[in-house]
């Protein structure tokens, strides 16, 4: 794509509104905008990070059979009340939220969705009789609305974002234990490509409203609102809330060998068991013609949170710091005064082959704002072509990770990024 | 996708509840799930065919130069203020509907989005300051809420329901006409890809708030809400509420040589003027200095709409025809007694060359069942096999929109789908 007509432009100056780096960062790039507290519109180049995560996790999904749908916002209360969490002005949802309500012109009250078991586990009364159909695994990528009282985390804690919530349905507590399994791994395997697995630990945490405990994964970072003990030798980590002389005890490690840290909750995944499938109805007939409640967990990871998480870990003090798996192009091409007619030529051929480019053929900008809007945006690589570069027939290459300027002759560069 | 792994089960009897032949035949085909009038969820087929139609529109859109991006549901009132879009309960928006509203725990009251001219010209003052940065083309495909008094057209009319919604932002009244007419052409090229091309015509229609007239995409259907004329030999079409003396006399065409049909409304294009930009201050300067208003238009295409407009034009007694551009699977592999191993292998080809199948492996199910069912969803292609074909090293191949059945060899099956 080429800059000149991005309809976004950089900033240089923080936001004086927002306290969070992530958000400043993304601001000042161009990625997003805020509209208002925990409210953030995706601008052209932050969707295209925000797909590059979904399509991650939506591979990793599929590959545990997960099956995708998308649910509504929309919600009817009745739904809500037989699993007692329609809750009147004042009160609280068990997540620790009010809902968000709006009303139809009769008059009647509906819900905006902050969680879906409910709309699901209704669904499948339609299609679940028999042990046949079980075990199921449905996900969805659909807004969450939740109405927190203080959102100043940037797109890390908002009061409207997507979520991936993939929820299993099994017939025995074995069957749903062997997927909670593999599901934890392919958490692992999603963070692990976002470029935070050397920083995300899969973590013992409470199990909240449902069971006595849950995992979370949390990713070290100081902008956390988490704190969590690790014990890196055993790959072990620990969430505050839980880290007892009786867990501790229970696990046969000592207190001491742990360190603390500030962490993100990127993703958790719990057990539900019967809860819902009972309020709801949900039974499913067994070999021996016995009708039992279907076994439920649920499995979340917040995709703003997860983005906003990566500019967290990853960003320097020029700017952010993509991973090549979500960066919004592989490669930012910069045209400087005399290599305009071979940047271009360059452009053409990389775009060609299928390389996913920036093209910075903005004429009126000086190489040194260009450069530093190199730095902000964080794509992995940088392209320089000048008057000196070509004079080499050559362009300048230098990684965002790196302060290392390589030289590569115009006539390899393609094929140097394929 | 194995069929037996599928969550969603087909039923043989239209829902009670349901008045439109696009919301019966989905919910039957468990394409989709019925939450409240006017809200429906996507199952796992139903996405998928949601997500071609989309796929479609972004290229489209892609190549008349619109950038993508996604803005979001919650609405500050404070920026509806300024156009007098935001009214007070019991009244109505300009398009003729009051807004769902809700509020934050602290009691300010926000605005659930129907729409998104306000948003965007405000975001735009961030990034637009002069001609250079003009013209610009941003879309979204994003959630739309509207208070529907009756909702009775399946997902054809929803309370809530996806929208590809683009802006131009032009700097003269002439830019802004030829993208208009660029748009336009792009409109016909979506419709004719999804199957829709020889029964939808650009149509003549009022301009409601903004202009005198504007371009409707309506597509000929007796399920439609709307009455348009057309003159096929001049490809013209006229909505009733502009098919008046004066209009008809400024075509220089006779009210006679027209044909009176019930229409869809599938899309449509709208002059904006500098309604919005005046509003909220979305100025540019010229060449010669001086600040002006920027003059924007407005293209809607609704994805749900569109997904039962073509339920509605193309199904049959059996059930729905899906056009091959956004069937959820191109090949339907139906395996009967006897045909079991060698439709395994042939899934296992199928699928290894990429082709899209959904493979009938169910074991307790009659042949006439699966018949049915393959009827119902509509996938393009159905492919049999039966003790008999395996016994002639065969396969039996059925187009869902012809009768004639046609034997093809096991051994050439893929190449004949590739």
């Amino acid at each position: 794509m080429r800059q000149s007509t991005l309809f976004t432009k950089t900033r240089r100056e923080d936001p004086a509104y927002e306290e969070s780096v992530n958000a400043r960062l993304l601001i000042r790039a161009g990625f997003v905008h805020k509209e208002m507290a925990g409210v953030y519109t995706l601008l052209p180049l932050g969707l295209r990070v925000f797909n590059k995560i979904i399509g991650i996790i939506r591979e990793e999904m599929n590959a545990i059979g997960g099956q995708e749908m998308l649910m509504t916002t929309l919600q009817d209360p009745e739904l809500w009340k037989k699993s007692n969490r329609w809750v009147e002005e004042g009160e609280k949802n068990p997540n620790g939220l009010p809902w968000f309500k709006t009303k139809l012109v009769n008059g009647n009250e509906l819900g905006i969705a902050n969680t879906h078991e409910e709309t699901l586990t209704n669904i499948l009364c339609q299609h679940v009789s028999s042990y046949r159909d079980l075990p199921l695994y449905a996900y969805q990528f659909q807004n969450k609305f939740r109405n927190e009282l203080r959102a100043k985390s940037g797109i890390m804690r908002a009061r409207e974002f997507v979520m991936k919530d993939l929820y299993s349905f099994s017939k025995t507590e074995e069957q749903f234990r062997e997927f909670y399994e593999e599901c934890a791994k392919a958490y692992l395997r999603v963070f692990d490509r976002l470029g935070l697995g050397n920083r995300t630990y899969r973590t013992f945490a409470s199990g909240g409203a449902f069971s006595k405990f849950s995992d979370e994964f949390q990713t070290l970072s100081e902008a956390g609102e988490d704190t969590i003990y690790i014990l890196k030798e055993k790959n072990l980590a620990i969430n505050k809330e839980v880290f007892t002389d009786e867990v501790l005890s229970d696990m046969k490690v000592r207190r001491e060998d742990f360190e603390e840290h500030k962490s993100i909750e990127v993703g958790n995944i719990f057990p539900l068991g019967t809860k819902y499938s009972q309020a709801l109805g949900l039974l499913y007939r067994t070999e021996d013609g016995e009708d039992k409640p279907v076994i439920m967990g649920s499995y979340g990871i917040g995709v703003g949170r997860a983005m906003g998480t990566i500019v967290e870990a990853l960003h320097d003090e020029k700017g952010i710091v993509w991973p090549s798996s979500v960066a919004p192009f592989a490669v930012h091409l910069v045209a400087l005064q005399g290599g305009e007619e071979e940047a271009e030529k360059l452009y053409k051929r990389l775009k060609e082959q299928g390389t996913e480019v920036l093209y910075d053929d903005r004429i009126d900008v000086a190489p040194g704002a260009k450069f530093a809007d190199s730095d902000l945006l964080g794509i992995p690589a940088r392209v320089v072509v000048s008057t000196k570069t070509v004079a080499d027939k050559q362009a300048e290459v230098k990684k965002r990770t790196s302060e290392t300027l390589e030289r590569v002759s115009l006539e390899n560069m393609p094929k140097f990024f394929f």
